[in-house]
């Protein structure tokens, strides 16, 4: 058996409506002033503070975001309700999050040039998924018309590195397995806190999906060899989301209670990620032997365009350019787990032999670095 | 590099609270009555349908379950409230599930003989999460103080035989991991529908936990080999609950819509799990070359007593002993992926070299069986 893996599809999802800065910010605005009307007499007897406006500019200068897909924008303007507003769809009509990864699996697989009979294992891997039970992977399954195995995983915004090492040690074990699909469906706007002015602005959706398989039988003309792989977990709580099965439980009813959606104490995480991430895919570079200079694509987590090119700066020790550092923030923002996925299928024209590193990080904390050669 | 893989350390943790079935259908047949009195004249004109007393018998008769252990009793039995009642801890405190993670893992790894310096990986294997960030895993990671990753997955009550897998190929490509912990704490009482009268009983709250590691640093008495691992899934929605992040989206926000709750078709799923799990048994023991009559024990993921009476005789070719097909549901009813633990941590003792198969089953549907021999 060969241990040469290969990642030989790529495909992605952007639903179609967006949201650019200035309208997301006038429905926060308008929400900021009816809140502030509300409760003028306990602003004005100093027994609350009263809610800051937010500006285009603000948003563009912390993140680098312009505007955003989102799968429902309606809902998410409108200022009484600053969420998506979406039809129950019944159980035997698709879910949301498998028509947005069964779409970017599609594309995956058309990549590589693979049908569904090629695939024996379907991972889902992602930051949150709308139902429990069954899982969504085997719904895009059934969708794709797949026999074999499926399931869903999640280790937040590094859900996708963590997906690419348990395909990658699937493939070496299991000969049977032709193929190991990924996919990566973010429905971040379900669980974003649109009365966050901190948050509100940074999310997308958006889905990628990954195909991978031995080099022996790859028939892409796009193929990338997984070199090295390497994860991390690290306990933190300045990224989370408690709205799980318990809110009843735990009598946290309220849907707008900070704790049932995103938060993040972004200061914290971006000073305590940036080492984290910069050394590991620098011992990984070690590890390989490859120098700094040979690394000609640095995939990264769609996060914050600072945060995004001080990594960069970082691994490479100097500048990159826009084609080292894809980036694609400004029009999808962070769109989670895919958002790496998004940077890699912007970025794929190397020459044969190139290295890039594909990484992601976020929650948990979480963080997962692959080392990727053209073939 | 070994091809043996052991699993050398099982533990599991059950909660104190119990409650019986008289107490159960006391509180289920209040609701029903103070129901029945509030839509007392809709129902008298045909508009609605009264809802049916429930009784001890019937339960007994149709789970074979007498109680079950929970994390909190006196909620779920309160007529009024009919779910748990829990404080809501604090993201520094440790969160429930983590809590019951925790517990089982320790005695897993007491059993394995192990320390926290021999896991490299930690998965958290089960049905519902109290939140989607950060990864449960990864808090149990911390609190046992253990190096490596951890993450978060999910294939319901089929979870541990996925994560079994998914360790085995790890142990065998990753060198540098010493050792796989599974922990699988199933807090399933904050999802069940406590006023559905088909459901209600079904399930108790447990954790259970494995180590796996390399035949050559193991250290256990007690250990079984890996031998064949099977694992398929076929969507279905005869199990299913849609309670998840998109509630609000989909404007599905009552906390008792059936659809935010565990469900299931009970008949359906009956009919058609049994065929397509004591056939995926009985094509393993094929593919190993093992005879029936070599099995010495099955440890079934506890749905059903009869069905898993059924499912020891299609695989058995007879009447199985109690001794070979342990069954907990008498005292714990169903306890998701945890059940299958149960039940493997109550029945270990085999002479040195029989054989056994470890299978689970459930939403999805899935289905995944170990089978082992005892080292």
């Amino acid at each position: 058996m060969t241990d040469q893996i290969l990642i030989t599809g790529c495909g992605t999802f952007i639903p179609s409506e967006v949201i650019d800065n200035e309208t997301l910010v006038k429905a926060y605005n308008a929400h900021v002033e009816e809140y502030n009307r509300e409760y003028s007499a306990e602003i004005a007897a100093g027994d609350r503070t009263a809610l800051k406006n937010s500006s285009a500019d603000f948003i563009k200068n912390a993140s680098g975001i312009e505007e955003r897909h989102v799968m429902e924008a309606s809902g998410i303007i409108d200022p009484k309700r600053l969420r998506p507003n979406l039809g129950d769809r019944n159980p035997d009509e698709l879910s949301y999050q498998a028509e947005m990864g069964l779409a970017a699996a599609k594309n995956a697989l058309d990549q590589a040039k693979k049908s569904t009979s090629d695939v024996g294992m379907l991972i889902s891997a992602c930051s949150n998924y709308e139902r429990p039970y069954p899982s969504l992977a085997i719904e895009v399954q059934k969708a794709l018309g797949i026999n074999g195995f499926a399931f869903d995983m999640n280790v937040a915004c590094s859900s996708v590195p963590f997906a690419i090492r348990l395909a990658y040690n699937s493939l070496l074990t299991q000969p049977e397995l032709p193929g190991v699909l990924i996919v990566s469906p973010e429905f971040y706007t379900g669980h974003l806190n649109f009365r966050d002015r901190d948050s509100h602005f940074i999310f997308g959706d958006a889905a990628g999906a990954l195909y991978l398989e031995r080099s022996e039988t790859s028939k892409s003309s796009n193929a990338f060899s997984v070199k090295n792989i390497q994860l991390q977990t690290h306990f933190s709580n300045n990224i989370r989301n408690d709205g799980g099965f318990l809110r009843q439980a735990v009598n946290r009813t309220d849907p707008w209670h900070p704790r049932n959606l995103f938060s993040q104490q972004g200061r914290a995480v971006f000073r305590e990620i940036v080492p984290l991430v910069s050394e590991m895919i620098l011992n990984q570079l070690d590890e390989e032997g490859i120098r700094r200079s040979s690394l000609k694509r640095v995939w990264l987590h769609q996060a914050n365009s600072k945060m995004n090119l001080l990594l960069a700066k970082k691994i490479l020790e100097r500048e990159p350019s826009h084609a080292e550092l894809p980036l694609v923030l400004k029009n999808y923002g962070n769109t989670g787990a895919a958002g790496v996925v998004l940077a890699f299928s912007e970025s794929q024209n190397l020459d044969p032999g190139s290295w890039g590193v594909f990484c992601a990080f976020g929650a948990g904390y979480s963080a997962g670095s692959v080392l990727l050669q053209k073939c």
